[in-house]
């Protein structure tokens, strides 16, 4: 391998293999990795620490460490780690099966946190100290300064918090990232927070290259390997048919003068319904739209391609492998149309709702009021996390999840007398949309919300349960704001742990 | 009555009785009101209305309105629109008795908002036009613009809003208000939105009065009547002692270096628990605060004139009778040191998180995971609604919840084992206080979270019957990321409503 992508001599002689650069980390320590969906993170490190791991468990020596990332990451981190049972603790989010099922079965502690609030806690201290970062770049400038790779994350404050840095310079990413890159170094601990001045979806306000203190880097390894770029899954009619509803709705809203012609800020979850939306838009009547984002995915590189997305903002790329290698290809001309930043800055609750985001997620299951459970199967089992959804459903101009109105074969209903847990307070829920129909929730009480969204999104098999519910609610109830019946409220994810489906 | 508070010659022509005034409201119209946590509603046009709305309704004639505030008002206008039967919906917050009972009753329809979203959403179109608005306000310049009284809440929105303006200039209120309120005309819709220039608590970023197109008056009322000051209900042993863990808790966090010594801007909610805090801290070591708050309540006045609480900035005054007296005796030399503002402005998630304030806020329950319950007494019947507590809990440098652990004698735990209804999740409620003690749950996990609430938060009668729930739910739950029984997580809340109690 060439040390052509570290430009800068004094560093260069820090490089060294995985094992080596494993080795500085220490069983109990605390390492904050790169990483975002998949893209960015490190590769060799982490492979080489769980192999440490395993060599430390066989001789019968206890060895965990505790995690933290920008969001998911890949099998070579999450999953070679959680299966190494080298994981005592992990935050902000996971979506590798390994660890999931290790969080599942109570073996591995999860703190599941809003992804704008990873960094700035970071900063307040009471997660402890940082004692390595392990970020992947896709280069080191002759100056020491750090061209990001994929993904930006909490690189930044990766890198200013940790005592210990190690860097990974894959030369699988394309040299002309260089440059797409916004990382803004205005932030602060309060007293000392000002305003931050974005103000367009498109502005720039920061640097294109991560700062890091040279004498803190203790090792520099590189890399050759791709971003686990998941295969595409092409949207469902299911999902066309949610696209369709909400196309819909945002043409409504614009013919009443209630959203621009160029709708505002696109926000868009992970996912074949989400990309089947995007897809939907450029056959749609919108132009010259913008997406401030977490991340890019596969429909959002055809709406750049169709020239009705005029740029889009993220902390990251989610790609297939074909996208990757359409983006890769073409990464000079893209480059102007995209901005990368940190997770903090693309989540932050005061530049979403400064700039009005159409936010559109995904759920697990919403009940008859729209209360929103984004996280916890049946109540108790984690699937991914709540990731960044609670900063953009709480800021957003219009807030929507979407979500076929059945899974498992027609055994789970997406609409349920109560959410089993709740991510999302009805009042940061407006719209929800199955591929049943869309319910506009906006300025109505939990009544009128109860009706719409029987009627509208619930899929017809479980609508009689639903209506049988909400009228025996309607007369058992405590009080009427909000009928329910507790003791039966929660039945149907009972029903389902007994029998195997939410039907009687 | 003298009209000297009026000091627009051409709108003293349109001065005349409330009965008048109230005849250009008509039934089906949207009428916004002022009024936060009872001060500065409107004191005589909404009690006339009330009379005509029982005349019409005499003769057989449906008369109801659709009512926006800035939160709570007085008897004077939910009370008495409630009684008569005169509200078909209300937004966005109550803490009227008769009200209260009509939305629990079913007859009356409620969409309880997070408060600093009203004034935005209004704008955005989609609750419908603003036929009438019915402002208190303490005096009228000569060039027309209005001296606000003594609460701000959506005032400026409902003027700029409005076909039809309805003033009430209240004689009442100290003349020496002029000059404390900072009203910010800087608001828009996206994509139009710009940064809030505010980064201190004290910072002025407005003007002193209302600005209103003066063809849209219609009708001015003079009143001279007291806002609804409740008697202040003097702190318990409990609240004492929660104000005991929380002062401790502060001190710990400014010896770690985790909290300026002067804190950060304190935000604290209304009531005899919040006072005691406040009271506490007048013999606590922190000196030079400010506050960035809701209502400007009895302890405040405590605290400045203790000297150690330099300002604070609130959308309203909520004092007792004693309290409101004091403030008028003194109201110039106050008026330096207080700052009333809009409450899309004391609310606002971007000044929130930037100014990082310590956020203090009551439940009703909190589940073994710390989701709490605000609203919904056994998870329908509401009590008020969820008021600013959202805008300040996610955004909040420390998020507090505090509440004595049990209710109504022992028959209610204030620790469950599932909330009924939730409206805070886990990720926005960072320590929990009771008078058993505080639970830190900054950065931990649901299993870490569950072990410390049970033990520092929850009654010992209660401790064990939640520890037997727990214990059974780590066996038995479809995943261990929160442990659940869904058959029986909500059997508290059911208990209750068969036996009165939620003991066994």
């Amino acid at each position: 391998m060439s040390t052509s992508r570290i430009a800068c001599e004094t560093l260069r002689s820090r490089v060294m293999s995985a094992e080596q650069a494993a080795a500085f980390i220490t069983s109990g320590s605390t390492v904050g990795m790169s990483g975002f969906t998949g893209s960015g993170y490190p590769k060799a490190v982490p492979l080489a620490l769980a192999a440490r791991i395993e060599a430390e468990h066989a001789a019968g020596n206890p060895f965990r460490v505790r995690i933290w990332t920008g969001a998911s990451t890949g099998p070579e981190l999450d999953g070679a780690l959680a299966k190494a049972d080298g994981i005592e603790f992990r935050l902000p989010y996971n979506s590798d099966p390994i660890a999931r099922e290790k969080i599942n079965n109570g073996t591995m502690e999860y703190f599941d946190m809003h992804l704008s609030q990873v960094a700035p806690m970071a900063w307040q201290g009471f997660l402890g100290p940082l004692d390595t970062a392990v970020i992947e770049v896709s280069g080191i400038r002759a100056d020491g300064s750090l061209i990001p790779s994929s993904s930006i994350g909490n690189n930044k404050t990766w890198l200013d918090r940790a005592s210990k840095v190690i860097l990974e310079v894959n030369s699988w990413q394309n040299p002309a990232l260089e440059g797409m890159h916004d990382i803004y170094y205005g932030t602060a601990l309060p007293p000392h927070r000002v305003p931050i001045p974005l103000v367009r979806a498109d502005d720039r306000i920061g640097d294109a290259y991560f700062r890091c203190d040279p004498d803190k880097i203790v090792a520099i390894v590189e890399t050759e390997a791709p971003d686990r770029n998941l295969p595409f899954a092409a949207p469902d009619a299911a999902a066309h048919a949610i696209a369709g509803h909400l196309i819909e709705f945002f043409t409504h809203e614009v013919a009443r003068g209630r959203l621009p012609a160029s709708l505002l800020p696109l926000q868009s979850g992970v996912g074949n319904i989400a990309n089947a939306v995007l897809t939907g838009l450029v056959n749609g009547p919108f132009e010259d739209m913008t997406s401030y984002t977490e991340v890019i995915q596969d429909g959002m590189l055809d709406l750049l391609d169709s020239g009705k997305l005029r740029m889009a903002s993220a902390t990251a790329f989610s790609l297939s492998p074909e996208a990757a290698a359409r983006l890769n290809a073409d990464m000079g001309r893209y480059r102007d149309k995209m901005i990368l930043r940190p997770q903090e800055i693309s989540n932050h609750p005061e530049l979403i709702r400064r700039l009005g985001c159409l936010a559109m997620n995904g759920l697990i299951e919403a009940d008859i009021y729209g209360n929103v459970n984004s996280t916890h199967v049946m109540g108790s089992r984690i699937q991914n996390g709540i990731g960044g959804s609670g900063d953009f459903a709480r800021n957003a101009y219009v807030s929507i999840f979407m979500t076929p109105s059945t899974a498992k074969g027609g055994k789970i209903s997406a609409i349920v007398p109560q959410a089993s847990h709740v991510d999302h307070i009805s009042q940061d829920v407006q719209v929800i949309v199955t591929e049943q129909g869309l319910a506009d929730l906006r300025g109505l009480s939990p009544k009128q919300r109860a009706a719409l969204i029987i009627q509208n999104c619930a899929h017809p098999d479980y609508r009689p349960m639903l209506a049988d519910y909400y009228a025996r609610a309607r007369v058992g109830s405590y009080g009427q704001q909000s009928p329910s019946l507790p003791g039966e409220a929660l039945s149907w994810h009972q029903r389902f742990m007994d029998t195997g489906s939410m039907r009687v």
